[in-house]
């Protein structure tokens, strides 16, 4: 993130579709002196949904946030329209879920320290112990949560009270290799994202590194998606994939997928930080 | 094409850069009653530069096209706007340039005849006689202009002006494998596609796959691009690559490439016909 | 092919894995005078399968087909090997099966031209009379086979017959939209290629690009395989995905779709060709 | 790396081409009592030369590392055959020089602890003094060569005699942003790789991702060489692109580079430490 980007507002926006709805986003905010930097949107046919995202400088910008929330709701309140605003100036904060498998955790780190997201990262949750190091040396609390069938249910209520007591705003999985239980995804709604190492929907659950290599596959993939209650079924943000041969061994495909695993994941987290993504019937709209 | 798709206008903008021109131009369909389907705009900002693209179904809109012109243009004076405007049912008229090669002609003719083109083909160009009969089967007009240094002048001073005569909208040069010289370029300035067989920069000029082998690249790529009077410097529609390997002869690139030249091409002439290219600064935005 | 390429032989192994097989099979060629012009082998040390390809000039070379497969078996015959013998003389023949779509049928019949494949293609087999004209002006024999539940076991006895009359090595179903029952899939094992329109093994079965919209995966893909009993289960032998958004329709999945079809079965045809390809396991070895 | 793989010894050779190379040198292996686990060979037929890789287990070879290379040499000497021996127990040892961005150095050390390189990596060198915490922590040496154009050639004399005293087998130069001199790369020929943040031959010399933006290409791309005395223009190893539009800043193109700079420098270390590379014609051969 460029620490000299102006400060702007975001607001993401989902209606049925319907005239001149462009026209009157746009004009709210121009007479209210908005210098939009981006504006996009998107109709799907076939549902009648109208999405938009628009950014705007908040400098010169009339309204503040509670006037421009009663105003905008009330100026929108006859299109049924769903809308979220966002300011730059609210820095989301992070947590990160992993498990023994460290790169995915790492390159979020990388790439959070080089500046690629604008968020602050203050909590790193694990069922095993490996990475309390990890997490003093970037500055993150390390809560250590083991899991087994007996206790899974407790340590998740305990983990969901700790991740609102930290105001948490998103949830990122790096290869945790716990399913989360409804509980859970249903306190983080559109605000758990997983990377899952396969080209979903191909090869849901678990191995699916072994059972691609089974089913010869000349490509494998990885797929970011946010988290419902069915697992891997949750709307896509992003997928990748990489040539393989039959000279790959499963080790081969596991170390290849690594590299789309963390890429993968990463798109998918900064285009959620940047509030590019709105969802609607199991899909996503990834704007920019 | 969508035969059932509605009929629509679609304007080309673009200006230097300030506050409100999303809004200005929504604001301006809006009143006229316009139902905006697709609007998307960039903004150059090392530039200056504001690019927009805005497309509106004709029916309801209460401007004929004398009107829309003359009013939309009073409306934007103030603004040192460049804007064009298309309407869905000026069909565009291509005319497409071959030489030996007849893959990518093929390529778009199967494509012109699937419907993803809206565009007629009424006339094939070429200096060798071979594709007479290809021409016929798919109702075009085919002229033979033969290419000597002595006559290219006088050659392409006929075949300017067959192209008006025609009254040809988009020159597609399918592997034309002459030079076209200044008084032609001059008079189709941004309206004439060439497909190069490199990844521009690399390898300008001629015998491209022959120049990669050499340097022992391990991928090999096509451009497509608008033709300028600088060889193969022209604004960059798209590129594409594909990986080859110390395996790969130099037939073996040749053959690997046509399919990327066919692609690459089709969907540079296809973003042209849809309005989706404005270029500026020797570069493109192509929306879409 | 080049049309100038040496005459060559290339035999085609698998066997238990043991040691010294490359040195074994390289001794008998070399004793027999043969300048190999390409060697590939490939051990798949989970399941403890050697995996050879070995082409020589013909050229220089001391024994005719008979005593070549009399004495190699013999040489062989302790490793359990199982083999098969290609010379580049023996042009393989090509049957087509196409129904209403005629993309990858265009594309096939370009390359061919083009002389990407070392094969005659003298039969097209429709359940639809569209392509009897592409079929005579490319010098195939075409044949109307209409099917309905009724009449497929009849019909398909009967194209079974023709195959075998025409001496039909492959069979490649361009978009063919009929499942083939068992007793043609036995008819031709591992000769028959199919190309299915999705990333097996998602979306296995009819509408794939629908299904893929709607799961709204941001890659579409296609699968190159041979036909088994099993409904696209068979081994693949290439698969090739293209990006696509929210902005992308139906219609644009299946458009994008397409070129990717296309590339993806004349790869697999042309690796079949070369005799590039193994099967075991339900999976391919493709040298080259 | 397996920490369970046998230990292995592999072959690199070049030569004119002739007949029976393949079985001549796997008759030898197999004499001796080699079990071949890998073996490739490629001939290039314009240039006339053929190039074998062989590797096979070191348990029950007959020969130890000096006969080797005794009897190997009489028996090629007739083939004017250039030829290099590598044991898997033989663990190169890497000297990596930074300079300030670090993506390129942090990755190569996640690999190197995740085990993807057979190697140690026992010195950092830099003309900047940040890195010598990072050193530590992976038990390298830290050594700071402050580079101006008066100190440049004493600096490199001190490099190079550090380089020879620690052994070093490969330089790897992992976003140093100093030209190398002509002394320190005749020191160590075809052993120093080098990532160009380009699609080389596309943008040599400084500044490729500003030279990118500004030439509007649709692709950037990453390549790993090896170094020579002209500056980008060494052997290429690898080459990767990812895709911009015209939404993409120079600050975009740089941050979607530097993915893509990990990844090629990593496969072209990891292609060199498995002896997969030969280089000739200022081209390579990577097996594998």
């Amino acid at each position: 993130m460029n620490p000299n980007a102006p400060e702007t507002a975001t607001l993401l926006m989902s209606c049925p579709d319907q005239k001149g709805l462009v026209a009157k986003v746009a004009q709210f905010l121009y007479q209210h002196g908005a210098n939009i930097v981006h504006a996009d949107h998107h109709v799907d046919r076939e549902a009648g949904t109208f999405f938009m995202r628009v950014e705007w400088e908040q400098e010169g910008f009339g309204l503040g946030s509670e006037e421009l929330r009663r105003e905008f709701g009330e100026y929108v309140a006859p299109l049924a329209m769903e809308w979220t605003l966002h300011y730059s100036t609210q820095i989301p904060r992070i947590a990160i879920f992993v498990s023994k498998q460290d790169h995915c955790l790492m390159d979020l780190l990388w790439r959070y320290k080089a500046g690629e997201f604008r968020a602050e990262i203050p909590l790193l949750i694990s069922n095993h112990m490996e990475y309390g190091m990890v997490a003093r040396e970037y500055g993150m609390d390390f809560r250590y949560f083991p899991i087994t069938p007996e206790t899974k249910h407790s340590q998740e209520s305990k983990e969901i009270a700790l991740l609102r007591e930290a105001e948490i705003d998103l949830v990122v999985l790096a290869r945790y290799m716990q399913i989360l239980s409804p509980q859970i995804v249903q306190a983080f709604p559109r605000r758990i994202i997983n990377i899952h190492h396969s080209f979903l929907p191909a090869f849901i659950g678990s191995n699916p590194y072994r059972k691609a290599y089974e089913r010869g596959v000349k490509l494998v993939g990885a797929t970011s998606h946010y988290v419902t209650e069915d697992l891997d079924q949750g709307p896509i943000i992003d997928q990748d994939v990489v040539r393989v041969s039959h000279r790959d061994t499963l080790d081969d495909l596991i170390r290849k997928g690594r590299d789309l695993e963390k890429q993968v994941l990463a798109r998918a987290v900064r285009a959620h930080l940047l509030h590019n993504v709105l969802c609607y019937a199991n899909k996503t709209v990834v704007f920019g």
